[in-house]
């Protein structure tokens, strides 16, 4: 059984206005009843137990995580003083649960997935346990397609080189940044290219290795903070050596340049729920196209995402919106500027509308 | 100086979410901070004293008039028990106030219309009195277009007939209805037609006769009324007379049949006030176009109107859209499509959100 390592660090602000600062998205319930938080643990039910469960997050949600997760031993949140993107993240928890045992196998797990089979995906995710178990490769896993997709990276998957627990891992050939649009319809025509998750199963001591060999400046500063766990100055360690550390992704550091990665191919549905165009992908939708996720009239319209609970709406004559009230704010949005959303955060950062961020 | 009969009776719907059932728009304050009622009263000040102005309006509207309004005599509310379109509206006045003075001067204005000029607006108004005065002619007030407008009403000015108090009057030739765009270039490249302002002056006396000539069943209807007026029984009569009245405007009933019209030019700024893309016309614009009233980014936003008082708005994206938070509704409409809104406050009905309209 490996440890597992939930990424809760994301501000979500693609998600504003539901998402905040002291709120984002991994601790909200978007599809279904349950948090995306609540979803990824229940998600490892079975295959981790909370004992072996690590979640990677800022010390403001301590609270939150404990009351959205109270099985989770309270040591088991890993609190990342500062967001240093995924590489240091990665490597603080790989720090953290490699001090136990070098040998730990790890799964590392974005806390704002959707996976809509939940039972392949225990089975994959044990088959690439599995392969990682030796401490030679990184595994990672790697979605198939479902349509093409410019907004998330790639990974070129091999030959196929072995079935661990019944679940076949390929060499993974090359990782690729987000593609543009033909190349994405190419990517998805021709069938060897894979969605890059984010999801990572390695050995501690494997990532320990790798973070030498690439990334050393990243390195040095774990190791600092290596030799204070445990210790009385662990924290003050901790804060003073983290926000120094290198802002990149564990993609960019680590993954991209090791030669030594395997890709598990996947289907088990899959989806980053990166933003509001994702999310209404799990929403029913009307006769034009229309999400409704309230009460009121949508006249002519079409394509259109609205979000307003508690409050009556009516749309007339649009198309292609994104419509949310979120009791003191308020979004419209083109759809196809979903993405443009943490410039819309950053234009009322800059116009001292904090209260709503 | 003339009685002034301001007509408050209107539903407002193509103001909704702001204008509701129960506060329609005539008691809102959307130009500046009076209510458009009150800007009403203020308009004929120096003309006609609160002792003859009257406000006809529903019953449920007493209390609103009463505040709104606090130096009009009580009895000075004329009650319209339910709507009948402005025929029986002007004709339960005239009988009113005919019923005091047959020769009294009447002018009907409108609750819902903003004066640039208000000072010129009060020299034309006493013309029109004068012209009136006679009781031989109905005197209305037509505005000399300013843009090529398909939601008036039009009047063509025939010859000069006359200068009263200095305000010089034309035979009215026709009144026309809404025309087409390419029709409305011409009226506005012509300089004879004139918007229908729906203001009309005239003697009591005077329209009792157009309206036993024109409208016989009106007349019949007022006939009963009339004779109830100052009786213990005036209140029951009104209330089972007027709903039977034939529900038909006074411009349909009797200016477009009468043949004793004259019409005053104005240029005094006027506008009716009908629909959210009028009232845009009186806010401050960015230079996209945009008007923001309330807190938040436009980001690539044009030509945009923002009505979001208390709640922080992010609009990206989108050009020509009516954006109306009003707290329990929201409003999102395309700008050519604001007419509609009336289609919008019916669908509401028959979704049981009563609550709302």
């Amino acid at each position: 059984m490996p440890s597992a390592v939930i990424m809760a660090g994301g501000r979500g602000e693609r998600f504003w206005p539901r998402s905040r600062i002291k709120m984002p998205k991994q601790f909200l319930s978007l599809v279904g009843g349950k948090t995306m938080l609540q979803l990824a643990v229940d998600r490892i039910e079975g295959l981790v137990g909370p004992a072996d469960t690590y979640i990677v997050a800022g010390a403001e949600f301590r609270e939150i995580i404990l009351n959205q997760v109270p099985e989770l031993p309270e040591d088991n949140i890993i609190i990342e003083p500062s967001g240093r993107d995924t590489a240091a993240a990665v490597g603080l928890a790989a720090t953290v649960l490699g001090r136990k045992n070098p040998r730990e196998v790890v799964a590392v797990l974005p806390a704002d997935h959707y996976v809509r089979d939940v039972s392949r995906f225990r089975e994959v995710l044990a088959g690439a346990a599995a392969a990682a178990e030796g401490g030679e490769e990184i595994v990672t896993l790697g979605i198939a397609p479902e349509r093409p997709e410019t907004g998330y990276g790639y990974i070129c998957r091999g030959e196929e080189c072995g079935v661990f627990a019944g679940v076949s891992a390929h060499r993974a050939v090359r990782f690729v940044e987000k593609p543009d649009y033909e190349r994405a319809l190419e990517y998805l025509a021709g069938g060897n290219y894979l969605w890059n998750s984010g999801i990572f199963v390695f050995r501690a001591d494997l990532v320990d290795r790798l973070i030498k060999k690439h990334a050393p400046l990243l390195a040095e500063g774990l190791r600092k903070i290596g030799e204070s766990l445990g210790t009385a100055r662990y924290r003050e360690t901790l804060e003073e050596v983290y926000s120094g550390l290198p802002r990149i992704s564990f993609d960019y550091a680590v993954m991209e340049r090791a030669d030594n990665v395997l890709v598990i191919p996947c289907d088990f549905g899959w989806d980053d729920l990166g933003s509001w165009t994702a999310l209404e992908r799990y929403a029913a939708r009307d006769e034009k196209g229309n999400v409704l996720e309230g009460e009121g009239v949508l006249l002519d319209a079409a394509d259109t995402y609205v979000y307003s609970p508690g409050k009556k709406v009516a749309v007339v004559g649009v198309e292609r919106l994104i419509i949310v009230d979120a009791g003191d704010c308020l979004l419209v949005c083109r759809k196809d500027r979903a993405g443009d959303l943490k410039q819309v955060v950053q234009a009322l950062r800059e116009k001292g509308y904090d209260d709503v961020l």
